[in-house]
Formats: C-alpha cells, structure tokens, sequence
C-alpha cells in the first residue's frame, strides 16, 4: 500500500479513454480530514488538522494545472484558500500550451469532481501529463468520473491502479511508503508518482519569483500526520531539493512538473509545528520517501540501462556545486560514456567545467567508484585498462566524485546512461 | 584552396603517429609576412603588416595550447607580443587536464617547431584536439617535424592535407574561402576547421573576464588583408558571435575551442582600420565565412541527419532570445522530434520556457517552416495530419520562429537531429 495507507485517503483509478492505448488514465485521491478518536470530547476547540502543501515547475509554458495550482498555493498560503480534498490526476494530456480554453477546461472538471465528491470546486487540484498543444477531452473525464467516485477505496488494489494510471512512457508504476513514529504514535506517508521522459525537475518554492528552471514528472503524497500548514510547505520543499531537484533523464524540464502533499490529520499527534522537535523526523521521512521515488523515476527513465551519480564538492557554494553537477549529469557525451561503461572522465572534467562556474583544475580531482583517476589537475596512472577502474564502470550506479577545491558547497545528482532506444522513444512519440 | 590561396601562407601535414588509426595527425600553417611589391621603394616607413587575433572556450577546464593561447592573446593586445608566424596543430590527443607538465609538453613542440622554422617559439600557436588526460607524446611530434616543415607548400594538396589532418570524428574535412574587393584590390580568406562532436562553442573575447561557457571545434583562418590588429580580433569576435556561437551539436563545450585568424598583409592595400568604411566588407566576409564552416561543423555533427534552425524573436534582449534558442536547440526531446520528423511542436516551445527567461506564454507564437502551429499561447488548427506541416518537418534544415513579445530582442541557433548513432559512436570513443 502507499497513498491509501495513511488513515483518511481513498483512491480509485478509471479508463476515460484519453489514452490512445486504451489503459486507465484517469486516476482520484481523496483526503477525508478526521479529527482522531483520541482527540475528541475534550471540550477544547480543535484546531483544523487536514494541511496541504505543493511545488510546481519553474517553466516560463506550463500547464492550465500548474496555473491553477500555483494560484490555490498562493491563496492557501495567505489564508484565502482551503486545504486540498482531492487530487484529480490525467495521463494521455497534459492540457498544457493551451491558453485560457485550457485553463477553462481544467477548471470544469475541477467543478464536476468537486459535485460528484460533495465538496467544493477550489478543494479539488487537477493534473495532467502527456502530450502538450492538445485540448483536454472534457467530455471524457466528465463520463468517466461518476464511476471513478463510486470505486473509491483504501487497500493495494486502489493504489496500484492510481498509480498506472497516471503512467505516460513509464515502464513500472512508482510507489513509495514510510511509516514512522511521532510522539510514540505511528504516522504514514504514501506516495505514487510518474515519470520517465522530460525529467529534469527544477520544483519551486511558494516563495519562489520565478528563476531558472528544469522537468514532467507528477508526485502525489499523502500522510495522515497533522502537521501546520506553513511546515507542512517547508518540509515539502526541503525534501523535493534533496530529491527531486537531484534527478534528471533528459536535461527537459516540463511545464507539468508538480508534487502534492495532503495531510489528512487522522493520526492523534499534533498539529507539529517547526519548533517541535518531531518535525525533523517528519521532514527526514518526507525526503526519504521522495528520494525513493526520485531513484524510481531515473531508473524507469527513457532508454535507461544503468545510472550514475556524481557528487561535487569542494565548491564556493551548494548553488555552484548543483550547477556543474546538473552540467555532468546532463551532458549527452557523459551519458554516452557511462552508456559504453568507457572510463572517459575527461568528458566529466570538461562537462564540470563548462557549468559557467570558475575554477582552479589544478585544484580539481575526480575519482570513479573511489578509483581516483584525475588529482590536482593531471590524469592519476590509473589507465583504462585498470581492473577496479573497469568495476567501477560496471557499478550500477556508477559513482562520480569530483572535488574541485576546499569551499563548503556541496550537491549531487543522479542521472541516467543514453541508450540507442532512448531515441527510438523519443524519436516518435506524438504518432 | 583555401587557407593556402591568401598570399603569404604554406601549409603541411604529416602522419605522427599520434592518431591510433594510423591516419595523418599534425598540421601546419605558417605565415610568411611580407611586404608587397606595390608598397616597397616608397621610402616612407612601412607599418608592421602582420596581425593575428584569436578566440577561445570559454571552459573552466582548458587545453594546455588554450592557456598559452590565451597568454599571448593578452601579452599580444598590450604589445608585448608579436603576431603568429606558425599554427601547429595536432588530433589525436587534446594535451587537456595534463596540468603543468602538459603545458611544457606544449611549449617543447613550440620550440621545436620555431627551431626548424627560423622563427621565435613565441610565434608558434600549438592546438591540440583529441583524447582528453592523455599527455602529449612529444616525441612522435619532434620525430615528423622535419619531413613536415620540409613539405610546406601552396595550393589545392597542401589546404586539403591540412584539413584531413585535424580531423577527429569528422567524416569529411571542412574548407572555406572568400574572396573580396578592398579598395579595388583583391582580398583572400580561407579556412580550414574541424568539428564533429562536444560541439557547442562558447568562444570568449578579449576582453572578457571569464562567464558562461559552452563547445571541440577549430579553425584556422588566413588572409592577406591588412588589417590593424585590435580591427582584426574585434572582426573575429563578431564573426564568432554570429556563427560558431550560434551552433551545437551535443550542448557539451570543449576544453578546447580555438579559433585562430592570421594576417598576412602580403595584399597591397591597408592597413584597414576601424573607422576605414571597408572593414565592415572585411567583417562581413570573415562572418559569412565563419558560417559557411560553422554550418558545415553542424552538418557534420556525430550522428547527424538533419539540421534544424530555431530564430526566436520578441524577447527583451539579443541575450534572452540566445539563452532560449540554445535551450531549444540542446534539448534531447526536441532533437529526437526533428529525428523522428515528428511535429511536436510542445517540445519546442517548453524547452524555451525552460531557458530562465521569464515571458508570458500568450504572448508566445511558434511556426515551423512557415506554418504557424502556435498562436497566442493556443494551438493553431493545424494538425499533425497537415501536408503543409509535414512538409516542413521533411525540410533540411526544419525552420522553426518563435516570437514571445514585442521586444527587439533576435537571435538564432543551429543544431541536428540526435540520432541512434550517435549513440553508438560516443558510448565507446576512447576504446
């Protein structure tokens, strides 16, 4: 179980036939805040306990959903919006490209879900993945939804099919659960997620301004911990820099790229606020549930075969470091190389190198499956023909580890090999 | 001819041994100042005639020839250099990360190269493309300088040895010329110029302080134009802007970008300075030049198929339009599109959103070849099924027009395709 393992979450997942193949595209979560038996009957006020929290992609061209969403979130965010209830989730369109007709469309299902479920229009996010430049097929969803309602239900069964559904050219579909304790009770977080091509995420913050962006890739997170709403965003935001900002397939960020957290507040802990010490647990679980979600989508990437990671240190700054890190991970010919399992770190060197970032190479080193191969600025005698260095490309992931002198900064990333069949994927998709 | 075909310059080459297919590896240019026939005897004081003037990656991580390069550059624009009389230039091994016994490497085939030449080492310019962390086996230089020096000639055998020598994984060699009238005499350009693949130049100028780096690519540029040398590398500057800066193969900057311009002023005109109203004829045949052999570098990149040029108008600035069309036109998806000759036109317009360059998408509008898909930030009812629209994705190279606003801001990149072969050559290049 993932999404519906937290107390408080019903899935269900429909074909609505916007999918050329025919498989499910359509997929519901539903929170269905609830104040715990422990808490009730105190006779003190209860504070709200259902929160909501979501990041969006940075790019300029997004879709009609991501408009919508950034608007809940900066509602929310100030007071004027209420937690999420639903999450209305498409694959096959991503309704993205499409102007003010699009946004229109996305707000009518927003409206149907919302009648269906008996809640209000403004509690329901819609999402959407697929081709960009198309229309959504209203009609369909509008069809389809009154028997996604009605299959509502909590167990693996409702997950596994939320989680296909959302599937674009993902292979596997990609779930995640953490169950950890907060004041000695248990607390879950579920996640399903999609994503295998045009990922290369570059989430914002709420207080973002806009900047330089990068990713679709769709995560839906659910918990039934009680946790106030501005933590809730940071949390989110903090695990999503750890994770997802850490991964690319293909250098393409997407104009759908979009995470959701709903916290149903069904667990009798909290509300947990920053001060509170269980926060750091809380947060610590979030990341790890979205690192493992973030690994999946790499490994399920276009035409991936291995991964690779490579770590930077050593740099002015974390910012100066994820720069030439993302410039390694995104470089066709590294990918290449790690495709080949051929020991070419000149490419590494270079791809680090040309992240706009100023450096010392003679302060440089770069070791490869903690096979130094370049130190201080000249190649180690370690040749290609090295037995531990040949290991070291064979390692799945391949581990890069480039130091480039004795400031703080520090990043990661993990990326994907670039397969012959990432092209044929990619070479026609629209047909 | 090409580089040969200016008065004033021999070239050569010769097989070193350095390349492992056994194939000819190292070149030379050299350029013998004179001053013409037509000024002697006039008792007057002849102005130094020779000028040169070079650009370079801007990478973080350059070759040792790069670091002598740009020191003479330096040394040269405050005249405490003398122009080059000597290109030696070598594939096969890019003396890059090789550190300070590298750059000695460098420097002992300048010497000896200035040795058999009669020249000061100095004047010698190395340039090296190839393997990058391999030293650079001097030896076999010095062993096949003699016989090089020794073949140094004129004509149509020299140039195209010459350009089949720097070669790395091109197919073909690249070759230009120019010829122009400068008060009413004739004036020569040639070029030779290698190019295949980590091909996204970002060459720098001299004044510049460092910044964001991209692209191995070399030319060789020759005249006989006379021109003041400060005029000379400011023609260069522009000519790279508007043609080497404008192209990518694979998004990945070179250690080692050079392009290189030596005068001879052996034409009995000049020389020409900046205010002189034919140094705009001058710059605008260097440019037209520089991208006749940038559009061959493309054409010619690994794996290429089919070229695709994206023009993106309206943004607030030449630097914004440049950021988004290179976000375009290094964008995986897009290129597999072009490949698969797949109208997908989303890919397009959200790689653009992806550049950091904030626009409103409705004031976006996207053609290809001619047939507006893209309007207003809404489709157009053109379709994938459109005859017009296909036979604009058969078009070689695809044409693509992105306007995002009213701005006065224009620029243009060329890329190719990505192909499966791609791939196959660099997932195992140094094996």
């Amino acid at each position: 179980m993932s999404i519906t393992r937290p107390m408080g979450f019903r899935a269900a997942a429909a074909t609505a036939g916007i999918k050329p193949s025919g498989k499910p595209d359509l997929a519901l979560i539903v929170c269905e805040p609830a104040v715990p038996e422990a808490l009730r009957g105190h006779g003190a006020p209860i504070e709200p306990r259902a929160a909501s929290a979501a990041v969006f992609t940075r790019n300029a061209v997004v879709g009609a959903p991501v408009t919508i969403g950034r608007r809940w979130r900066e509602a929310y965010g100030t007071g004027h919006a209420r937690p999420l209830r639903a999450a209305l989730i498409n694959a096959g369109c991503s309704n993205a490209a499409t102007g003010e007709p699009g946004e229109q469309d996305a707000r009518t299902t927003m409206h149907l879900a919302a009648l269906h479920l008996g809640i209000s229009p403004d509690e329901v996010m819609p999402s959407s993945t697929g081709v960009i430049g198309h229309r959504l097929p209203v009609g369909k969803i509008e069809a389809a939804l009154p028997g996604l309602v009605k299959a509502l239900a909590r167990g693996h069964d409702a997950d596994d099919a939320a989680a296909r559904a959302i599937m674009t050219t993902d292979l596997v579909p990609k779930q995640a659960h953490r169950e950890i304790e907060l004041h000695r009770h248990a607390v879950h977080i579920g996640a399903i997620a999609k994503g295998s091509g045009m990922i290369a995420p570059r989430l914002d913050s709420a207080s973002d301004t806009g900047g330089s962006p990068h990713g679709t890739m769709l995560a839906f997170i659910t918990t039934d911990a009680c946790v106030n709403a501005a933590c809730l965003q940071l949390a989110l935001e903090h695990a999503c820099r750890e994770s997802f900002n850490c991964i690319s397939v293909d250098a393409h960020p997407s104009c759908s790229d979009t995470v959701l957290l709903m916290a149903s507040g069904a667990a009798p802990v909290g509300p947990i606020h920053r001060d509170d010490p269980e926060f750091h647990g809380f947060r610590a679980a979030l990341t790890a549930l979205c690192q493992d979600i973030a690994t999946k989508i790499v490994r399920d990437g276009e035409g991936a075969t291995r991964l690779f990671r490579i770590e930077v240190r050593g740099a002015k700054s974390n910012e100066d470091a994820a720069s030439m890190a993302r410039a390694v991970v995104d470089s066709p010919l590294v990918k290449c190389a790690i495709h080949g399992r051929d020991p070419n770190w000149g490419r590494i060197v270079t791809a680090a190198g040309n992240a706009g970032i100023a450096f010392d190479p003679l302060d440089a080193s770069l070791s490869i499956g903690g096979v130094e191969v370049y130190s201080a600025g000249v190649p180690t005698t370690v040749g290609k023909g090295d037995a531990r260095l040949a290991a070291a490309m064979n390692a799945d992931p391949v581990i890069c580890e480039l130091t480039i002198g004795t400031g703080p900064g520090h990043a990661w990333m993990l990326g994907c090999d670039l397969s012959a069949d990432y092209v044929r994927i990619n070479a026609d998709y629209t047909t």
